[in-house]
């Protein structure tokens, strides 16, 4: 067996490349280091991604997300399409603080060769979490899955970020996401093209099925009218009726290269965050760094200068730009 | 009547200073709108700041956040005490889509010279909503305002780094917050120092009043216990006591210097992302700009090359940086 230190950038390329387990799970441990030698591997593979549909999967804590990429990738399975799965979901069972029940049930999964999950820690990401999450998602895409999922709970800069690269995004609500559907209905939290609402034997779940419906109905601009689907994700009812939805949600953009039209738009939104977050981490170490720049601070706190003389001064010394 | 042109960095420094609403509200837009002028309005009224006691509201839409802050001005008027009201909630009524109940309510205080509110957009910042709510916080410090409000939606970066300069943090939920307490004790949302929930009539709003107690509950380390106060903001029940305990957290602060401790790490956090926001802002007008730039994204696009070392090129280019 292989150790760790036996691996090189064209090693690790082929055994992405042919679907080795071990080589892709070392492929994105480097990908979460921040890595120079992933940095390759990705850049080597990349030519050969595209293949792979990726699925996010959002919503907030609690709702049930994990339960329902579950039961998603075991019917995915028993159609022979292999699976990969890239938690971000810092409560999410995948990742940590799970039910015995959960792990059991996920647990399946681990020992099926066609599937791959990997749960991603939320801090210590040079380029953050979106920049972890692509290249990870783009592993598991020169590997030959067919379909990754990709779960993130929906607040947040950088969890938006991680689902901007989604092909199609389903939103996860349950009974009592009051405040999701105020968000939805004020406009801050943008509509997503598959609605799930899990926990479907709870009294509310018809209202709040209306709820949404009414607010979906008052946004006639939109060609793809998102579809509701009530699910109880841990029974997997309703859960083949949220993939068919899915399904159709790609075939109506893989008619008249809208598919094409969205990756575009996701790709370029998803460097801009990358370089956004690296941007935003460098300043970050130039500030902690520099007795020149923590001194500006010292002159804000003592009201002597004022914030955004500091941030100007920052800048030009940073980045040597004046905006 | 003094024309928008005669306003000078003079006139409009003095008249800040001296409470004038005419140069507060001019230098506010000016402010909005980027405006070198206001850049150095601030700069010189900056040594005169540190008066007003800041306070964040935030919270999910819907919860009363504005009736909430609504009724808050009207019992610290009662006591004599100035008030400033900065609203970057774009589903607040102070900005847009009220009732007409909430309007007219509001309008109670747009005729009282002592207060002044101001609600923000959330686009076209040059460095994000951080930037623009914390320069007009300094304005309505620098105009002698007692307290000033900042209101903000819960999720979301740009939200929580408005919400970064308060001294006390005020955490509105209402039945039907499911989210926000899933949130909450999933440790994605961070722990507030006081927490109203308001609509204490809805007939859950005991049981929600227990699961946020018992989140609380878990959290032993503090020193500061943030307090529950149920309220009911329409009718004004329960606003005292939260003031009450917004004056509790006040008192804590101030004693043994934890305020200015925590306005020194406040300040910096604000510096660092108005610098951030900053930063992006000018990486996004440079992609927009350059047609080499955008070039590199149609060559991810096309795949041939990968997204990291586009962003790696765009950030060399843009800010002189390898990160």
């Amino acid at each position: 067996m292989a150790g760790r230190r036996d691996w090189t950038r064209e090693t690790l390329a082929a055994g992405v490349r042919n679907g080795d387990r071990r080589a892709l799970a070392r492929a994105i441990t480097l990908v979460e280091n921040g890595d120079a030698l992933a940095y390759g591997v990705v850049a080597d593979l990349y030519p050969s991604t595209g293949h792979a549909y990726a699925v996010g999967v959002t919503g907030p804590p609690g709702v049930g997300k994990s339960s329902l990429v579950s039961a998603l990738v075991r019917l995915v399975r028993a159609e022979q399409t292999t699976v990969g799965v890239v938690s971000v979901d810092p409560s999410s069972p995948f990742s940590q603080g799970a039910l015995l029940g959960d792990r059991i049930r996920l647990s399946d999964h681990f020992l099926d060769p066609g599937v791959f999950i990997r749960s991603m820690g939320t801090r210590g990401h040079l380029g953050g979490l979106a920049e972890a999450a692509l290249q990870a998602l783009l592993l598991l895409d020169a590997a030959g899955k067919d379909v990754v999922f990709l779960e993130t709970v929906g607040a947040g800069q950088s969890e938006v970020e991680v689902i901007g690269i989604a092909d199609t995004v389903v939103l996860v609500l349950m009974p009592g996401s009051g405040d999701s559907v105020q968000a939805l209905k004020a406009g801050i939290m943008e509509i997503p093209d598959v609605i799930a609402i899990n926990k479907m034997d709870h009294p509310a779940a018809k209202t709040m099925l209306n709820e949404v419906r009414s607010i979906l109905a008052l946004d006639r601009d939109r060609d793809w009218r998102p579809p509701i689907v009530l699910t109880e994700a841990t029974r997997g009812e309703g859960v083949r009726e949220l993939w068919v939805k899915v399904g159709e949600h790609r075939a109506y953009l893989e008619e008249s290269g809208r598919l094409d039209e969205r990756r575009r738009k996701n790709l370029a939104g998803e460097v801009f965050a990358v370089a956004s977050a690296r941007a935003k981490r460098h300043l970050e170490h130039a500030v902690a760094d520099d007795a020149e720049l923590r001194r500006l601070l010292d002159e804000v706190q003592r009201r002597e200068l004022d914030p955004l003389s500091a941030v100007r001064e920052i800048l030009d010394k940073v980045f040597h730009i004046d905006p």
